[in-house]
């Protein structure tokens, strides 16, 4: 059994939550009190990404050794037409160079949190796209999602994450400009 | 009724011909003979990315007052893991540059060419995702893209074609690593 640690208390940390449990596995949540220690082997920041340097600095110490997974899209929030990151990088690779000793994933930014809950997406099962350079690690955080009803795709290395953020930026545009509902997005088709 | 006009004789070019007269619009293929004139008022280079400076050069003064669409992946064919456009830039906005008197789009390079003859994609409707700098000229696609029953959305500027060269760069590397099928791939659900 895998136990998952949650940072965030959004949709979708909770929703990534119930994919956990519905798996038969643990999750446990953590709150901003850093006394709280993290006892889970794959953790996830599931908070807006302005937020990460602050767990970087606060919390980096005890995620040496974690898997880490970054759900963030890092979209400038001001004018929702840029992201926040260097052109040639992406939000997790970032991540990785922080927190050198992490194996850090990206994953679940694809995923509009309603459609992590539906576990469907257009007629499709839902589908986590992961990204990293550690195989195990993508494979175990695969595990936990594929156990709690909801498909993954292992999308490449690191480097991929630049294109799943992307299209999550591409995704979430689309939303705010009612071109597509929350509930919907895009649908990963075999 | 709209003409389009295609140059390249590869599979998109046919599909994207097929939907055209679908909907009941005229299309005239073009060929490498530089002396057949373009008379089309939308122009289809359904050519791989690495064909366009050579459109530029023999078909550039042309292809003045046309909406010109882009539907190249511009996918470094040699390792399939990296784009060769600018970090901050797309294949799309460099065409543009090159074309000042034209009225460049992205369309089309997030589909696989069977999704656009199945019409259909997952279980939902196949969808071009458009992007660019006129609405008159992505409204005139749209139009006959939806009238050859294929849906169309307007995905934003043309600044947006670096997130559709990204979503077909990623959707691409899964199909080659078989975790896709090249009758599948990112279904847009509304």
């Amino acid at each position: 059994m895998t136990t998952v640690s949650i940072i965030g208390s959004g949709n979708m940390g909770s929703v990534i939550g119930d994919i956990v449990t519905a798996g038969g596995n643990t999750v446990e949540y953590i709150g901003r009190d850093t006394s709280e220690a993290i006892t889970g082997d794959i953790v996830v920041l599931a908070v807006p990404h302005p937020a990460l340097d602050e767990i970087v600095a606060t919390r980096g110490a005890e995620l040496a050794g974690k898997i880490v997974v970054d759900i963030t899209n890092p979209l400038n929030f001001e004018t929702f037409d840029s992201l926040v990151t260097p052109a040639d990088g992406s939000k997790a690779s970032e991540l990785a160079k922080a927190l050198p000793d992490s194996r850090v994933l990206k994953a679940f930014n694809t995923n509009f949190a309603s459609t992590l809950a539906a576990k469907t997406v257009g007629g499709q099962p839902t589908t986590v796209l992961i990204a990293g350079d550690d195989v195990d690690a993508k494979n175990a955080l695969a595990e936990v999602v594929r156990a709690g009803g909801v498909a993954a795709v292992d999308a490449g290395s690191l480097s991929r994450a630049r294109e799943l953020e992307s299209v999550g930026f591409l995704q979430l545009t689309l939303a705010v400009q009612e071109k597509i509902g929350w509930t919907g997005g895009f649908a990963v088709a075999a």
